[in-house]
């Protein structure tokens, strides 16, 4: 939010706007590299030494960015979370019914799972966590779940999802998609997009109201034409 | 299948099958109690001093049972791993079609994931494992992925499951009960078998042949009267 304009160029350093993207460029690069590492070889295993050298800089200069390993695992959190909460304040603006709300959300998720920081909303253990951080992910753990419900509640209001148990039903869905962040491997036969359009049919298909709707099923049921 | 009968009354040790009966209770005791404690405190920071504690006994006398921490994480998955793989078996000898091979597998397997031993399939971190355990982990985890792949590619055989990817198909239902592993907590609403039976229907409802036989419609679905 600050403005301020760059000084002119005759100063040796970067004007404060570049300075700080730059840093928080640098920033970033810690993260994406530490974040493989963790999941490939757990966070306990993987040491902050490997991540420098990957880097091609030192274990004391990640302390310009982080302060400590466990921080580095939360703002991988952070980053994955910051991910899935910009893509649900988008779904939810676009206010369609609860079905679609619903798809969307699912879509989002599901391709955010097959990214690193995705994986890292549910590969990493909360108890490696500082108690401030664990309330955090807890938080953002259940803003998550309660968006699921919420769309499964409108839909049920709106009609376009059918009466079901909202609690199960979507703790059945977040479970199918967190599973994506467990077994998704880059360069698999199907791409993170292909995998998300597959499971926001698959995983509402048997809630939604049509083209199958189970009750009551008083006269033929015409084919709409959809898969 | 030691059938060799105890020694009579004058010993003052127990007879040798009573002995191994009394070691293995121990044995499962401290599993029991090591399960808890790693699923509460997550495994780090679990300490095998309050295990010891919680059984009244000193850390070096759990040393009688198990070489080190990690073989006592291991053990907890073995036993967890035992008996999903003992449904299995059950759950094949019935000879079942597919699509009812698959509920009992998803009914099976999803009472176990409201287990503290069935948790600890997915709750603990395979890095933290030997990499001889890990093996047999990876092992056991895609004994089981096979075990329903083969349930849904012979439901599709035999006509109870509709065509579908059978690996995503997989893939979602497994998610979704593993998941069950880490947001059940016992004393809540629903009981284990609650879950089980509802989970049995509802990540199968979608590809079951009936009672919505999503094609051909050529003509009215009757209603089947079951749930």
């Amino acid at each position: 939010m600050d403005t301020r304009t760059p000084a002119s160029g005759n100063s040796p350093w970067l004007p404060f706007e570049s300075r700080r993207r730059a840093r928080d460029e640098k920033r970033e690069a810690v993260l994406r590299t530490a974040v493989q590492l963790f999941l490939e070889q757990g966070y306990h295993r993987a040491t902050l030494n490997e991540v420098a050298d990957r880097l091609n800089i030192t274990k004391p200069a990640l302390y310009n960015y982080f302060r400590s390993k466990e921080d580095i695992l939360f703002e991988c959190w952070v980053m994955g979370q910051e991910r899935v909460e910009d893509q649900i304040a988008e779904i939810e603006s676009a206010n369609e019914n609860g079905l679609a709300t619903l798809r969307m959300l699912v879509r989002a998720y599901a391709a955010t799972m097959a990214s690193d920081f995705g994986a890292s909303l549910v590969r990493f253990n909360v108890a490696d966590l500082s108690e401030a951080n664990q309330k955090t992910t807890l938080a953002g753990k259940r803003r998550i779940d309660r968006t699921f419900r919420n769309a499964i509640k409108q839909g049920i209001t709106d009609g376009s999802i059918k009466p079901c148990d909202v609690k199960l039903t979507a703790f059945a869905i977040l479970g199918a998609l967190n599973w994506i962040g467990h077994w998704y491997k880059p360069g698999g036969e199907l791409s993170p997009d292909q995998i998300a359009d597959d499971f926001a049919i698959r995983l509402t298909a048997d809630i939604a109201s049509r083209p199958q709707r189970r009750r009551p099923p008083k006269k033929a049921v015409k084919p709409t034409g959809k898969k």
